[in-house]
């Protein structure tokens, strides 16, 4: 196993989140993921279903973790939430740092195929292999392998039903805040799969949600999208929520869209909705 | 009436979490403050208590407002909750960035009487006359005057405890978490004293709430305590929670000391007791 290291430890609701670091194989560089243990974890004699949360555009770990008030809805339900950076850190490609929206803070959990970031930005296959895996062993005394869902938001919310609908049965429940959900068809979208899969758009229909929910053909799924209405990245049509659910509907996917009145992208907005999503996900992990 | 510039607003919890700016003319600079209205104060059609929140060292009006969650519970409660920053800013003292305990971001909620500091040092004066006539003007149509209590972290808790013992009537309701609550007898608050009041220890006394208590002759009022077991700053004996209890006892002044184990000085901590906070002013508030 991966050596880990601790890198921070806060009790907060009875429970302890934690920040580790550790050398990712799949992203040849150190990289930084955080844990929440609730007070369920404590003592390590019962397994408790794991959320994974997938952050967005210029976010790392720290963002969710200490805005987003989760802890208090994972301790009352006990289950645990690992919380990975959004990039490979500190691989200096030329171009990393020149955009938001693209390069460092901004891997869209895929796995780039196009150099020069073929090598480092496989945020997909770290996400849904190196650190699930990392997470099933490391923490295997508290972790119920079985009852594993997914959340995210803005570009980890893509993430989140890109990495459900490409591995079916990995997770078991998955929600979004504020999801790109049609990434070939947004400006976000073109930009970051232009650099990192190249021009061949048969390669990008491989990682956009409302695209692969039309092929999905994995077990029972009900997906839960949150969208605030006064979001401005909603209304310039980076995020396309509408898409995703008429493809769900012309398969037969169950989706739930929760439009939310005066809501915008914010952490303000994920901190009054993730209650909701907690229970979504227990029901299911806990069913 | 000055003139406020509305900074941000963000929708959460049902209210509105803004940010504006005004020119104080206590401090002589630009600054800025929190406002959260809750979901009760759209219409204008009732008065709502408030609670004014302080800040600790190192913090502006940002640090509470996205780190505490408390917007869920000023939301349940019908409580309006104003947040200062922690001292003047770019007014440009030599020294005043020098430290982290002192100077910019560590005012200490007191008026400055030593040079150069007594000019813009006047944290006190901002927050209970300044700030305080300003909330009741410019939010008179949903502010119930008669029903505003203070609540404070750190230099913030010291602050919170100060203003209501000196100021015997203004404040209905007062916790601290983790406050510094001996001043005079602390590290952090001998240099901050020595600094901002000169080496007069006869004028220390007036703003340490260990002393002020002893003196107290207001309206009753019970000092609610909160203080993590595990903060570092706690066990290096920079914030004496026992020395208040002491002086409460010693005069028959009600207190509520509430040591919380494993818990540090951060706002993982706060987050997790904050909705008691916020039950404890609203049962005395909404009395």
């Amino acid at each position: 196993m991966e050596a880990l290291e601790l890198v921070s430890s806060n009790k907060i609701f009875g429970g302890f989140q934690k920040v580790y670091s550790h050398e990712s194989s799949e992203l040849k560089c150190k990289m930084n993921f955080s844990v929440y243990l609730p007070p369920q974890a404590e003592g390590g004699d019962v397994k408790l279903p794991v959320i994974f949360y997938l952050s967005g555009l210029t976010c790392n770990e720290q963002n969710f973790i200490t805005k987003s008030g989760f802890q208090r809805y994972a301790a009352e339900h006990g289950i645990i939430v690992v919380g990975p950076d959004t990039s490979p850190r500190g691989v200096k490609i030329p171009g990393d740092d020149e955009s938001w929206d693209f390069g460092v803070a901004a891997g869209f959990y895929l796995d780039a195929t196009n150099e020069p970031w073929a090598k480092n930005y496989r945020m997909g296959s770290y996400v849904n292999k190196e650190l699930y895996d990392l997470i099933l062993q490391a923490f295997g005394n508290v972790v119920d392998g079985e009852r594993i869902g997914i959340m995210g938001h803005s570009m980890g919310g893509h993430g989140a039903l890109v990495s459900t609908l490409r591995n079916p049965g990995l997770y078991k429940s998955v929600s979004a805040f504020a999801p790109i959900c049609n990434p070939t068809a947004c400006p976000w979208g073109v930009k970051a799969f232009s650099g990192y899969l190249g021009e061949d758009k048969c390669k990008w229909v491989e990682w956009d949600a409302t695209e692969l929910v039309k092929k999905y053909d994995g077990p029972p799924l009900t997906l839960l999208i949150d969208q605030g209405a006064g979001d401005s990245f909603y209304i310039q049509k980076q995020l396309l929520p509408e898409n995703l659910v008429e493809a769900c509907r012309s398969v037969g996917v169950p989706v739930i869209l929760n439009l939310r009145e005066g809501y915008d992208h914010s952490y303000y907005y994920i901190s009054s909705y993730i209650g909701e999503h907690f229970a979504f996900h227990a029901k299911i992990l806990k069913a």
